[in-house]
């Protein structure tokens, strides 16, 4: 399939052609507090390679977003510090990039509403995203779930980002973000870069109770969704329990085996290895027996990113002070942007 | 008729019972730069009168809310200057009230976005305002025109105000924004107060070429609406133009003789005395002559109010000053407000 438009296919572990000095990536992440196995190998790998690989990058905890869905202000809270110590065990390196709290740099919220005067109702009204959570919370959703597609333009543009780290799932939302830098560069002059996406290629893992569907924390089969901090007992069972099929060598082929190929999938993200690398080492083992391997891969790249987690919740100060500093750096970046957009609307 | 839900009817250059001095009043102007007869008669004397009876008075050049119609960025940044020269030209007195821009203090659209998220599609999407204004745009009316009632909330309720002064097509907005507080105060425990209208009693002022109408800045009849700034001969000549009938008394009588009834309001407005007391000074006048002596009255009313902002337009520097210093002391109360907000929702 061809990479829509302002796409990029970032290779697995490679390089992207197109990074120069003057590149800068954004990108969010929603304070959910327990992050799982499919957010490690999904965002989290793919921040920490995009930190190497880049020279300005933020990464931003989006609270601001959070409340687009009703939130209990101390599980919010404490999601938001949970995230935070979360992101630094796994690697995410606050001296290689740049990490903050959305609603600690106001200027979000204030390009919010200036780009939210660019955007044509209909334009943010055919969101798939919106018709199906609309329609979930019986067409009674908030001002808030409408238009934040428009609050993560700002987000992008208030730093004028060149690059977005996206799922397939976001590429709309990109879309938007671009239209929006272009409609202001029209009216107001030249000035966003038009962002482009970076398409992740990494395989997306999957239920292991329901290989059909997405890991997701919102999984209502509790042993489908592995967390970073499962203990091993934990993340035994579920690996024991994990549907797979009646055949017992160990394949990789997501559309007619997509239980054991989910595995393979963990297998190679946790070690490290190839798809093919992992399938290799594994010939001759039958399903019941690679579940324990895998489990045992899991618990090892986990044991460590574990206790980092346990050890930085109880040092709250530390973890505040991490993102007021990663705040500070995040305003001296939007403050200048942002008082010439005031400039260049006519606000001053 | 019976006051709609939480509305106070103000007395005519009366005090109002319910001032105490808790009370904090909060209104709002959009910076078209001309303000004319009508804005006059009705909002700033209002105002002017408010800042008299209440110990904390907030009135805000509401920029953010000016981007809800396209503006070009040189227009709008004169206008606001325009609109600040008007105000302190016609008595409004930064020494009783605190004047301000609204983009100049973040929190306004920090708060619209948590207020956003509080508030429901439907709620807003019924406003009989957004129908005709979206439909006159053939239905691409932008999201910020969409969700301006939500700043407005914003703007109020950041300020904790108790009272808004409210012509009777913003009932239903301050109706939204006591919703939303009152759902906030459900939510997060009690925390704003629910804001009063004071609907003001003052007599509408209507085109000078259409009785029916409203004076309104976008008239098409150019002579139907009389600006502060207009000169002598543009004033004489507006009234000499003016839409009467074929009866040459003078009374006041808005139903029937709508034309010479709109010129009784303007007298009794621009000379302070009662429509009674006009009425009766008229006795025996025809209404040809009668338009001269309100031509007349408005011109002593405003050629020292058009000399102040003449005056002022050629101090740039001055207006920018007391811009700036009605922010930092809008910001000193909007602050510690919105940090506690931040509390509550569970950013911080």
């Amino acid at each position: 399939m061809a990479a829509p438009r302002g796409v990029i296919r970032a290779m697995h572990r490679g390089t992207l052609t197109q990074n120069s000095g003057m590149d800068r990536i954004f990108s969010g992440i929603q304070p959910t507090g327990k992050l799982h196995l499919g957010n490690y190998c999904g965002a989290i790998q793919n921040w920490m390679r995009l930190q190497e690989e880049y020279n300005s990058v933020l990464y931003s905890i989006v609270d601001l977003h959070a409340l687009t869905v009703p939130r209990e202000p101390a599980v919010l809270r404490q999601s938001i510090l949970d995230t935070t110590a979360t992101l630094l065990a796994c690697g995410i390196n606050p001296e290689k990039c740049l990490l903050f709290q959305q609603s600690q740099v106001p200027e979000h919220a204030e390009l919010g509403w200036i780009l939210g005067c660019l955007t044509n109702m209909p334009r943010i009204q055919s969101f798939p995203q919106w018709k199906v959570k609309n329609a979930s919370q019986n067409y009674e959703g908030t001002v808030g779930l409408f238009t934040y597609p428009v609050l993560q333009a700002a987000d992008i543009l208030l730093y004028k980002s060149t690059h977005v780290p996206v799922g397939e799932d976001q590429v709309l939302h990109l879309e938007l973000t671009r239209d929006i830098a272009q409609h202001f560069n029209k009216k107001y002059g030249n000035f966003f870069p038009v962002p482009k996406a970076i398409l992740s290629t990494t395989k997306k893992v999957r239920s292991l109770r329901d290989p059909a569907a997405k890991m997701s924390k919102s999984d209502p089969q509790k042993l489908g969704t592995l967390n970073i901090t499962d203990s091993p007992e934990e993340i035994v069972l579920k690996f024991r329990k994990a549907v797979t099929d009646f055949t017992s060598e160990v394949t990789y082929d997501p559309d007619s085996r997509p239980g054991v190929s989910n595995l393979v999938t963990i297998h190679a993200a946790v070690t490290g290895l190839s798809i093919k690398e992992v399938v290799h080492q594994c010939v001759g083992l039958d399903t019941a027996h690679y579940k324990g391997i895998v489990a045992e891969a899991v618990i090892q790249k986990f044991a460590p990113i574990r206790n980092e987690i346990k050890r930085l919740q109880e040092d709250k100060s530390h973890l505040e002070k991490v993102l007021q500093t990663g705040a500070e750096k995040a305003k001296e970046l939007a403050s200048p942007v942002y008082q010439e957009i005031r400039r260049l609307v006519g606000f001053q």
